[in-house]
């Protein structure tokens, strides 16, 4: 990953919104712009903060028990402590730096956390300004060694649901099939699930959020496995639905307009075309099949180093795709007392098209 | 749980501040107040906000993902859904509800959020007042009820801790011990790890907060496992070192250093002492015996529906320990390469003394 080249169109940025310096804290974000791989333990407690001046090398800052970790994996900046806290640090470092005016991402900083940094700045003379999507902006067009991770994360995915596929078995229930996709992920050498893997049966498969329940999978059973992981950081993101045994008739039919829809709302994907105009594709073949008013999210939705991020692929997503961003296709037909379809598969939109990344397509066509 | 007795004493508290209601967003906060158990996705995607207002009955909103979960769990709170969001639903209910100083946890709210909720608040006629600690100074206390669930919650880590123990074999990794120690947790009816399992060989346990690797462990090496797991909400955490295979004379030595200063601080504890002053007896021991300079950290810290929370027990902790409140004790001491020893036991503390929850004492008592 070229990190360098992030690091210089975000000082651009900042220079263009007159910041003489960023601090980011937002996981993903950091990750992006310097390579850093450790997550936060939640929001009180960070394993670092990256500070990107407009015009000097960017900062990296962390207590003892993450330095090594840092050192080793960041090129892009130094690495500093600040073993009396973050804030201490800034007040002592940003005059010496010469940061007046610091910008810091809103939607990633508590407002106590804001409010005392107001008032570091007081004492050490910058200003605080709060900045929201700056570096999600730029995370949205995925470069080709992003869009290569996401694929590797995609095929992972795949082999991983495979697996569990053969091991399913009458009696077993939600939860232990989805433990048992979950240690297979991690078998297989994922990080982790990219969310909390979802497995519905029979009824339960008419919620779209679903969660895995006791309930034991029974011969005949319509079930939906929603499951994603995260591998050198790229999430996945795959949805299959099937029957455990045979096949009725109405699931047949259910299940090809969905993937009717899928493949039309596929067809749809190019660069320049609004996300709404691809969400219309699928949603019209639904509704021209009758089950329009079971058919009741987005469409889909950005995946990158987190598992839902821009763009929007939605009734209400009026902006252009554009070259390079990687999106899910997910319709769904949900019948409450009956149960529910959906199929996602993930890609990348290219000038003349969509590049599916899932390439297996045995529970797809029926 | 008394959930009624804890709203009360929260109203009280409000009155006193001359706030009209609370909004409570901070997890271990809600569930503490309400009884609902579920947790966040991080602090971008809650499961439910508990309004608590000074004079009149909580109300519980969420969307309808959460909502059946949500109305079997609570009694204390109606529950309602926020379908165009929260922002909306505050700007109808609290002026109906004659809401007009509305407290929110700076501690636990994005400061993009609380920006929004301000603007909402100009716009529906309240004012927003940043509030911290007030519930988490309520938790620091625990009753007896609680004091039960966090003693079933450690003995329940310590069959886990025996459970692995037995499985100890050469040649396993750091990093499959740790996830054998989670399943286990998990098998055992655990609902997860309170934090990231730590295990740390040979010298990689001189740092205190190891991450688990894939190096194999072997006949003679230095082990320390720190470990917690929630049961019923409440965690546990216990840290125990040991040799796999026979302890060398300078182990025993040091080991015995480390009980002797965890004993000693335990002696200390009653209600009325401070919290440095527990801290001040174990660090004497360590002292005395010339590893003071290897003993970087606190001695322990309060656990309840969070691992770590208040009270201190730390050099700077000058408050008063009271009855009912749940603390660790953990000395170390670690020796760059060579290792380290940490043995951390938790208990209450009553009005004459420590009543300590660890019965095992096979890995202590070398």
């Amino acid at each position: 990953m070229d990190y360098q080249k992030r690091i210089k169109k975000l000082q651009k940025r900042l220079k263009r919104n007159k910041l003489d310096a960023l601090l980011i804290t937002q996981p993903e974000n950091r990750r992006y712009l310097c390579g850093y791989t450790d997550g936060d333990h939640g929001i009180t407690e960070t394993s670092g903060v990256l500070l990107v001046p407009a015009g000097s090398e960017p900062i990296f800052m962390t207590d003892s028990r993450f330095t090594l970790q840092a050192k080793s994996e960041i090129s892009v900046a130094k690495v500093e402590q600040y073993p009396r806290g973050l804030l201490f640090k800034l007040q002592e470092l940003l005059p010496s730096i010469k940061i007046k005016n610091l910008g810091f991402e809103s939607h990633y900083t508590l407002h106590s956390t804001a409010a005392k940094l107001k008032e570091t700045g007081e004492k050490a003379g910058f200003t605080v300004h709060p900045v929201s999507d700056m570096i999600e902006k730029m995370r949205i067009i995925k470069d080709e060694g992003e869009i290569e991770a996401i694929r590797t994360s995609v095929q992972l995915n795949e082999q991983v649901f495979r697996q569990a596929y053969r091991q399913i078995s009458e009696g077993m229930t939600e939860l232990e099939l989805a433990m048992l996709i979950e240690n297979t992920m991690r078998k297989l050498g994922a990080s982790k699930p990219s969310f909390d893997t979802i497995v519905a049966s029979g009824t339960n498969s008419a919620l779209p959020h679903a969660v895995p329940t006791t309930k034991k999978i029974k011969m005949g059973d319509m079930l939906t496995i929603d499951m994603g992981l995260v591998l050198n950081g790229y999430c996945s993101d795959m949805t299959r639905s099937f029957c455990y045994g045979d096949n009725s008739k109405k699931y047949k039919k259910i299940h090809r307009i969905v993937r009717e829809a899928q493949l039309a709302a596929m067809k749809a994907v190019k660069a320049g075309v609004r996300g709404c105009e691809v969400d219309k594709a699928a949603r019209k073949v639904i509704k021209k099949a009758g089950y329009g008013d079971y058919f009741g999210h987005a469409l889909g939705h950005g995946v990158g180093l987190a598992v839902h991020e821009g763009p929007g692929v939605s009734p209400r997503a009026t902006r252009k795709l554009k070259e390079g961003m990687i999106i899910t296709i997910e319709p769904g037909i949900y019948i409450p007392g009956w149960g529910g379809i959906r199929l996602e598969n993930m890609g990348v939109v290219r000038a003349d098209g969509f590049e599916d990344f899932n390439s297996d397509t045995t529970q797809l066509d029926l």
